[in-house]
């Protein structure tokens, strides 16, 4: 990873240049220039235009040459031809960083990727750190340095904050800065790299996670460059307890093919996306509405220490709906202590029911503000609760503005995340402005506001466990192998066998089925003998790799004869299906009873490298796709999480009557595919085993069949 | 169902009194009375009190019994224990109507709900129409009778429309209209039941349906009290064209818990409220977010002829979200005609790539408004798409205005249902205005854009075949059965045997295995071998109902021998396990080989009545709850949704190489236990046919195990 402090001239300029500034008001340079003065960023701007001698009444340059000082950044906003002559001109003029906000680079394909390449030599020969090209710019809203002309500038003033926000797309990310302006949210960077031709989405997020004024980083991502770099970010991130939201787009087939034309490059499977953001601890957001509601909460808030929500509220409705997505999303709404039930007892009248939600529609506004505050602080207070939901109604104006009030008295005196969900439109908006500039957190609806919260205990268990796990040093849970012996066995050109990959698995200590190949009848005889009947019988040969499909599979032989003729027969079916195929002869293997199969595999995606799935053999994996993934290498506790996070957990922890399966097998299993995998990750493209049988808890589990493919097989994709 | 026309007097009064009027702005009777005269309302007002001589300016009566004509209708404001004199009074008066807003009645429980009690015997003695009590009134939004105190009228005017609304909590309806009020959208009425003591949620729906002005009915609801009303309404609605968007809630246990302690009443299963309104061409929305944009979209746009969806796109990253959310919901967004291609093509720059979705960053709105209509024109005309959606993103003030005004003027040319979504915040505020008054409907995300979309798409299919059911009069698909047969058959007070509820099966022709009941040990073998080996043993007594519980069930047994040892083994533990129970013998049954396992029960709902269910075996009902719904009777198009709608249809249809099953044979079964039910629904709470095997196609199904309780039986519920 380059220095972020690289970027430091880019981000936080003494001096500014724009090229290709001009008097027109609508165009990028004049938009530029007009938001440095209006918003009155203190250090100094040198247009540069060779038409103009001043703008603004600010001298201009002829050329970037000319200019009196080498300016800490310069953005450029000049015909796509002209570009690489500046940048050169900057270098040459000693200034290290630019914004290139003209378009017609690689979005164009063809020439226009061509010569974003030749800018990327130029850049990479000159050291220089450039954001774009095709960018709408950066905005420093701590230095006013509005080096940017998305339109948000548009009204009388930017909401300087805590959140750092980073767009690869430059109209949304405009687009959403100004819905949460709205909102009263303010930020400490706009940032959009555009066609990232050298810094990139996860620079300018390892950028904010150093940086004193940002608590919270959101990003609209379409796709990340630098899947390593970007996991590292995510652990420092971590560390800072600085959480990083993203909103991932491209979701499904349809999206992603909508993305590879936009970006110019293929997007990784979604996925894969979240389960990394899941296993480091970054937070996914569906959509702008939930980016705002979640960014808006981690900006205001400290993290709850549970998940238990004390409701306060003006409607009955209100209380169900709260309480259907508690449910949904997995907080407790517990009962009140006796403590606060006895106290607000002797406050409120006898007609009052004291419970959660605490229904306050019998008049608990009609006391005044004091009584109300004391009433909300006892309930606040109470020791079952860790979060406070107010639900506001149709109140409008003033008495708006009196309810806001006393909810913030509220929060402010208690130590736990307090939020609002208020219904009403904007006749209450004298209401919404008090809690806007506060830090009790207004949300419009109660799943964005439940949602939120749900993603916030989500990060606090995360944090929580990943500084527990730290401690106690358990993330040394890497299981280790006879790496040269596996490599050993991996040397050769044709597939590898069912028996072969066995052997790989051995290296490693994956337990495995007994077998044996042989090669005549007679041997077969012996090994199944040997093994304990019932045996399962398969073709095998470096050529035949889908065996079933060949008819070279035979399972449940119970006696010597049967097990002489399958032989004879198997090494026939395998001649006609592949006349070619060198047979080695037929695999004989104890058959396990009981259990429950799994599916164990190891792929590589384009972004994220060796990932891990587990699933449930059958239809969980077949119909209902239910598998969990893993960015590898994995950890004991990803491996836990993988396990509980299949729909088929249900079937493995043991329903309705059944035994419980040995779930630390599985475990064991994750990590040392995970080992073997990054051992080996250069040679191997593909590991599936399945089904493995799971036995009983205690009585460990068994890889049926194995299947590895090599990195340089001709059916290896990768 | 009474005649709505009785809600003519209440909902359209030509005059009203308010008993309860009063000064005080903030009262309930000053509110109403502030109302009346602030938003114009032109019919007679009396103002109640004892207390003044004139409010307002208006005359003030000491009595209703002295106002000097019958008003139309009254709203009613005064403490709970002088509602009831003051009815009897109205009533002596010659007034029909009225609207209770006063609280303290079946909300509060026990003398509450005495209290209504009794103001419902005398209303009904008075054959008064009543609104209430505990409710914020009815606003007539065509003749400004604003009868309600809800502070959304805080505002300067009131917004005239289609939508009417219904609420069963004012504090949140309220709400809900501010919010839309905002949005510019318009209504018909406001109308909060309230406590229901007479005219229900149910009771409005009707009124609207039938109401003139209104096109579009939202609702939120708690609780339907009276479901066969409700679903006449419903079927009445789809007749007229006016789609029903129900908000529901107390969707998940938690919120149920909460509802029945707001309503004083047992909230449905949600589950079941879901498939009556699926069943009925009710549109169920999620919350206000959704059911705001579903009403919206219904308010301004004619149906779609089909779900093919045209982008035109101001960012590559919007597009990428809408088609994400296209996929997610089922739409399409098809490929552009070559003649749009062609005519596109003359018209724009060589640069521009023309596809769907048509991304516009290219410059699409240097050319000026006359050029840019002419090519949204040109899009939208193409015979591929049925939708056209707009994606604006950050444009600002008079810029706004320009975009808002194209995209008008292409929804006013074509006949199709034309959106936007405008991902901006406030800074477009006057495009957004622009919008809002047009018939181009505006929305802040591609979500709930799209899911309303799809929401109407849905509908649109609903109708269709309905009208298409209509013609063919295929509604006729309800099976027959010999009636009489199984009424003797479930006379008794005893359980019914297995065996006794496959012969009532019989009397509907309901398909089973082959079986007899054995009383000694060599009828049992006589039995198996008539059947054909393998067999199944069972206890059969009617006190043992769980019979594997009880060790009373063997199954694929091969031999006579097996079976006589068999009988004497069942015997022992059938006493074993009750020595009480009276057992009549052995049931005797064929296997069924191959096949898949579906589980069809009926139950009865408590609020929709007797409802069907359809699920598959094993872990798709066990672990997935993956079952669905309906209420009786259903219709073949109801059975053959309901097997698609199961994720479990994927193992019916033959995944993988599977065999296509016999879902003939399925349907078949759910219309005949929907006869059944329905014919002896008064003497059967439940049935449970548990498994039935489906053979593969053509080959039928089989009943295999079959539970009837009876309406008397001790262990039923209903």
């Amino acid at each position: 990873m380059m220095m972020d402090s690289d970027l430091t001239p880019m981000l936080s300029p003494k001096s500014v240049a724009v090229i290709g500034a001009s008097p027109e008001a609508g165009s990028v340079g004049g938009l530029v220039l007009n938001y440095l003065i209006k918003f009155g960023y203190q250090g100094k701007i040198y247009p540069v235009n060779p038409k103009y001698g001043d703008l603004q009444g600010i001298r201009c340059y002829p050329s970037i040459k000319e200019i009196p000082e080498a300016a800490d950044t310069v953005l450029v906003s000049i015909a796509a031809k002209y570009v690489i002559p500046a940048i050169q001109d900057c270098a040459a003029r000693g200034i290290k960083t630019a914004i290139i906000a003209t378009a017609g680079f690689a979005e164009l394909g063809g020439e226009g990727k061509k010569l974003q390449e030749e800018l990327h030599q130029v850049i990479r020969q000159q050291g220089m750190r450039v954001c774009g090209p095709n960018c709408n710019g950066i905005v420093n809203f701590y230095e006013n340095a509005t080096l940017c002309f998305s339109r948000f500038m548009e009204g009388d003033k930017i909401h300087q904050g805590n959140i750092g926000f980073i767009t690869q797309s430059g109209a949304m990310g405009g687009s959403f800065i100004d819905r949460c302006q709205d909102r009263n949210m303010g930020f400490t960077y706009y940032l959009a790299p555009g066609n990232e031709v050298d810094v990139d989405v996860v620079d300018f997020m390892s950028f904010l996670v150093e940086d004193e004024n940002t608590k919270v980083i959101t990003a609209y991502v379409e796709q990340i460059r630098d899947a390593q770099k970007f996991l590292q970010v995510a652990r420092r991130a971590v560390e800072k307890e600085k959480p990083i939201i993203i909103l991932k787009v491209g979701v499904t087939q349809a999206g992603a093919k909508a993305a590879a034309s936009h970006t110019g490059a293929l997007a990784g499977s979604h996925r894969v996306y979240e389960a990394a953001f899941r296993q480091n601890g970054v937070i996914s957001v569906e959509d702008f509405d939930h980016l705002l509601a979640t960014a808006k909460l981690f900006s205001k808030s400290k993290l709850p220490r549970g998940n238990r929500v004390g409701v306060l509220s003006s409607s009955g409705g209100g209380s169900i709906m709260l309480a259907d997505r508690c449910e949904k999303y997995g907080l407790e709404m517990p009962s009140l202590s006796d403590k606060t039930k006895e106290e607000l007892g002797k406050l409120l009248p006898s007609f009052a029911t004291i419970e959660n939600p605490m229904d306050l529609t019998w008049g608990a506004f009609r006391g005044g503000p004091e009584a109300e505050q004391k009433m909300f602080k006892i309930f606040a207070d109470d020791e079952n609760l860790d979060i406070i939901v107010f639900m506001m109604t149709m109140v409008a104006g003033e008495r708006a503005r009196g309810r806001a009030i006393s909810m913030v008295a509220t929060a402010a005196h208690v130590d736990k995340p307090c939020v609002t969900w208020w219904a009403a439109g904007n006749l209450a908006g004298p209401g919404f402005r008090i809690l806007d500039e506060s830090s009790n957190i207004l949300f419009k609806s109660p799943d964005r506001c439940v949602k939120a919260l749900k993603a916030m205990l989500d990060y606090a268990r995360f944090r929580n466990q990943h500084i527990g796990l730290q401690n106690v040093d358990q993330k040394i849970t890497v299981r280790t192998g006879d790496r040269s012996r596996a490599q050993e066995l991996l040397r050769g050109k044709a597939g590898l066998t069912e028996h072969q990959a066995k052997l790989i698995l051995d290296c490693y200590e994956i337990p495995r089925v007994r077998e044996a190949v042989a090669q005549s009848a007679r041997q077969a005889a012996q090994i199944a003998e040997d093994l304990g009947y019932p045996v399962a019988m398969k073709i095998s040969s470096p050529q035949i790799i889908h065996k079933t499909e060949a008819g070279g599979v035979r399972l449940n032989l119970t006696k010597k004869t049967e097990v002489k003729d399958t032989y004879r027969e198997l090494l026939r079916r395998g001649e006609s299906y592949n006349p070619d195929a060198l047979i080695e002869g037929v695999l004989i293997q104890e058959m396990v009873n009981g259990g429950v199969e799994i599916i164990i595999g190891m792929s590589k995606d384009p972004t994220f490298g060796p990932t891990i799935m587990l699933g449930l053999g059958g239809i969980f994996v077949e119909i209902l796709k239910d598998v969990s993934l893993r960015v590898l290498p994995v950890t004991q506790k990803d491996a836990e999480e993988m396990i509980r996070e299949i729909k088929g957990y249900e079937v493995l922890k043991g329903a309705r009557g059944k035994p419980k399966m040995d779930l630390k097998a599985i475990t064991d299993i994750l990590l040392k595919v995970s080992a073997l995998s990054m051992d080996l990750g250069d040679s191997i493209s593909e590991i599936d085993l399945n089904p493995v049988i799971i036995l009983p808890e205690g009585r460990g589990a068994k890889v049926v069949d194995a299947m590895i493919v090599r990195r340089t097989d001709p059916t290896s994709e990768s």
